[in-house]
């Protein structure tokens, strides 16, 4: 079997819907969580959303965090920011020499102010996660996506997905991760300081949600096509 | 003869295109410079491409910013931010009263490093304008308006606008503003301190375009129709 995407934190909302797809792509996914137990909940349930569609998908497990980032061969980061400062450097020695995907944007919804990026000392929450996992190769990635649209499996992504990454092959890993999803494309966003503009355009976009009522996803105009359209 | 929009500092890179799609669309507009000759000299240069297409346009007049400020019924900020905290206040009690559209953005081109932001003691490059002139009732709009799309007078912009503010009569201002653009739309992208979002944005786009060789602009998806179309 291939080695499966670790989704760290993958009970929440981003995980299961990137599950869902990227084992509907076929590549096996694992499912941490902090308790194995909820891990193994999460992944069923993916399992068979997956089965109820009729179709072969690749499988999808769960267990705890800690097995998770040993077994993956890349991880992704999918609990909220605020977890990350706890979780990540017990994990650390397992991410080491491996390709980690940030997706956390540091967000607050204020009563009666909205949404409001919290201050990070690193800069933003995907160079924190850099700096919390010394040796892992840290891009940043899938802000921008809706779990609502990712767990909408009868319909494509349909929008850019900005990446950062300061190391090219960890960047070329995350860009191609992103296009196991049907409709999206990845963007080059340049170094992984500049995750901070992808994270706060998050921010834009959870605004705009609340006033519009959607789930709103971004696209770029006037980009080349991809080579591979061309 | 309608009073126009002002254009601060309209002799750079947005103004000019600005004021071609403004008078264009009808509009009268008012470029103001440091340097009244050179605000009549940019003035002269639009009225000469506007009457280059044939088609019927609003005036277009240059003079100094402090009398563009004065005559202009609604005005835009369209000089550099490092420029803004020496123009405005003198500009102050002209504005008193009137919608003001920031369209700065902080962002500096460091050497060897790219595209990076400018830290702003009030949040955003707009929240600075509300603080510099009291009284004026501050939006933020076209941050990532490409000036080489707005010059391109044949083709339509297609894209989104992000619009934030505080006043909701000056956000409608600058959403009808933008609505001057053919082909864009206004989105209300909420108060004036997410106007750091919409800059911030900008710097994204600014290091796509140095990525990909292109004028990139932005599309949210999901957006429910406008009003009008629906």
């Amino acid at each position: 079997m291939e080695t499966p995407i670790a989704l760290l934190g993958g009970t929440g909302k981003l995980g299961p819907g990137l599950a869902l797809r990227f084992a509907r792509a076929g590549v096996p996914v694992v499912i941490g969580s902090r308790d194995a137990a909820k891990g193994a909940a999460a992944a069923a349930e993916v399992t068979a959303k997956l089965s109820a569609t009729g179709e072969d998908a690749a499988p999808v497990g769960g267990t705890d965090n800690l097995d998770a980032a040993r077994r993956g061969r890349v991880a992704v980061i999918t609990i909220p920011y605020e977890g990350q400062a706890a979780l990540l450097p017990g994990l650390a020695e397992a991410l080491h020499g491996k390709v980690v995907v940030s997706t956390a944007v540091p967000v607050t919804l204020e009563e009666g102010v909205g949404f409001t990026h919290l201050d990070v000392p690193e800069g933003s929450a995907a160079q924190q996660a850099a700096a919390l996992l010394p040796g892992a190769h840290v891009a940043a990635a899938f802000h921008s996506v809706s779990s609502a649209e990712l767990k909408r499996l009868a319909q494509p992504i349909d929008g850019h997905v900005v990446v950062t990454g300061d190391d090219a092959g960890a960047k070329s890993v995350a860009m191609e991760m992103v296009r196991l999803l049907p409709g999206a494309r990845a963007v080059d966003g340049g170094p992984l300081r500049c995750a901070r503009y992808s994270e706060y355009l998050t921010i834009l976009l959870l605004t705009v949600n609340r006033i519009y009522k959607t789930h709103a996803g971004v696209m770029l105009t006037n980009l080349p096509p991809e080579p591979e359209e061309a």
